[in-house]
């Protein structure tokens, strides 16, 4: 016991002089943004000092060469901290999300962006693209593709008329819990969700809880909101639900598949530059002739430029009847990319690069 | 421009260069956590792993050492989230908080805990100690004084029946926020807030918004709630409340005294050992006779112990009438608060340590 204590003694004692030194680090981390700030001051005074490419690269290297035995992922979480921490030295972001607060969304603005930025929740999509176009925000979040409603079409399409850019996009696990007042599966007489999440829990569902019927609604927070108030009922709905509305859970992360994500863009004024894993979201249209998207994706394949996603959106406009959302692998500087892209110009009626950006860093 | 570019190279690989040292270093100490674990859990298979005392010890060295540029609530921030990732690597711990998510109780927890806790909201006081008394949480926390309410007698006489110990006190900085949908304070009618928010933002309100009545509500969550139906209105809250009802910032941090603290409570089954820095906090109870609080008090005086807070309260027991909420500085495990607690017990019909625990880092 004594030579325990001495032994416990001894690696407090190497865990104080380890704290001493990360500190010591961390304060030349944040004095060389300091100098990086003045270099770019000195050279712009209207100056951003975020730049999203630069980030996933430290964040990427951090995820491939952490030794353990911490995870990589709470070791890219750290340096999310460490970094948010020494940029809010040189410039306090202001980030608006679609809200409310607890929802993914603002995990997604957090997780993006670390805690020392300030984040302001949005009731709508169509205000978070107001509050950056107008400068009130510097960037904006939002979903594009959520577990519970596919694609958000309305981020989409509120893209037509912005002259915001994509600058990141942020990948989030999505678990689902079951959240109730009850403490035992066999009292639970309901279960409310939206639609997808309980097609995204239905074998544990069928296992586990056959007895109680399915109701669906409008939203995960709905749900849980409504077992709030019925002992005998259950939601399924993330923990952030859980704890808003006060509810147990009964049960944990019950989604079949274990690699459930959701996708959220990063939005703002500025472009990009290339962080050697990027992606391009475009915004094509062409008239409705037959045959025109396979025409319009033929300089993709020409040029060896990978598609990861097509979505195809009636227009608002008069010109057209269609646009084409699309989402390729690359950078719009990196030759290849740039190379189709000038070949699908020529063709096109519209080609907007929506944004070149860092591929999400999990 | 190509010597800066230059120049912003070299200090981008000396960033490099450092992250790899601080993660090398981070990595390290949570070997040695992981290490500090084995032996505990040697000694005691149901060994605690969490330690108040000397999670506080190091924040408070963090704090004093804290070199810049950085200041130093910002790298106590990070060694907080430091220290979190070590510990749940050996235990996730479960803390239960007054809820609903957004108040200052949730910040209070995630401030003292770090990021890698589970947090749960609760709807009341006593919910929060009876998941702590049951064991379903590990610890939980619960306001003690509040700007808004002032002392929360509700926890205090919550400590009459329960078993849990004080094992922490976390103070927060409270800022107050004006929160509209208008932009413009000339169209402010209204202004919603609890009675003491208001007190706090008197001359400001008298000073910026003379226009405008004054009508207290229950909370300051509800005031927000209230300023969200009407444009012509505003509330006093909270950053959180804003984010949580999609409310502007009108105005930043009009309370008229700068250093506005409020002061939460960390609850759990086991106390904690001396810092160095500490409080301890009595439940002390004698006879109603006249002269009996200034001779409870006498021994603190004779052994030169400072009283830091008194609050008397009526007994919801039969043998006495009042008790009396004291806390003091020092630890009881100090001799001289040891000495003066010895002589309290021979005079006090009860005197029971609710506590001693490490004051708050800021």
């Amino acid at each position: 016991m004594s030579q325990d204590q001495d032994n416990l003694g001894k690696i407090r004692q190497r865990i104080d002089a380890l704290d001493g030194q990360i500190m010591e680090l961390i304060s030349q981390r944040a004095d060389c943004a300091q100098e990086v700030a003045r270099i770019k001051r000195d050279e712009d005074p209207e100056a951003e000092f975020y730049r999203p490419d630069r980030e996933a690269q430290v964040l990427r290297r951090i995820h491939s060469e952490n030794p353990g035995p911490l995870d990589a992922e709470e070791m890219a979480r750290l340096f999310r901290e460490i970094m948010s921490a020494c940029l809010a030295l040189e410039q306090q972001l202001e980030v608006a999300y679609l809200g409310p607060e607890g929802t993914f969304t603002q995990a997604a603005a957090l997780k993006h962006f670390g805690h020392s930025v300030q984040t302001r929740a949005m009731t709508a999509i169509e205000e978070v693209f107001r509050e950056v176009e107008s400068g009130s925000a510097h960037y904006g979040v939002v979903p594009i593709e959520n577990s519970t409603e596919g694609v958000v079409t309305h981020t989409l399409d509120r893209f037509m008329q912005s002259p915001l850019v994509i600058c990141g996009e942020v990948e989030l696990r999505i678990h689902h819990q079951l959240l109730s007042h009850a403490t035992d599966l066999g009292d639970i007489q309901k279960v409310y969700s939206h639609q997808q999440s309980l097609a995204q829990c239905r074998e544990w569902l069928d296992s586990r809880l056959s007895q109680a019927e399915r109701l669906s609604l409008a939203s995960n927070a709905e749900a849980a909101k409504q077992a709030a108030k019925d002992p005998q009922s259950a939601a399924i709905a993330s923990a952030a639900a859980a704890q808003l509305y006060g509810l147990n859970i009964l049960a944990s992360n019950i989604e079949d598949s274990p690699d459930n994500t959701t996708r959220f863009l990063v939005i703002g004024p500025r472009a990009s530059g290339p962080s050697g894993q990027d992606k391009t979201s475009l915004l094509i249209s062409a008239h409705n002739r037959p045959g025109s998207l396979h025409g319009l994706l033929s300089p993709f394949a020409a040029h060896d430029v990978s598609l990861t996603r097509i979505e195809s959106r009636p227009s608002h406009c008069v010109n057209w009847e269609y646009v084409f959302f699309i989402d390729i692998e690359g950078h719009c500087q990196d030759a290849k990319v740039a190379a189709a892209l000038s070949e699908l110009r020529a063709q096109a009626d519209l080609v907007r690069v929506l944004g070149s950006y860092p591929k999400a860093v999990l």
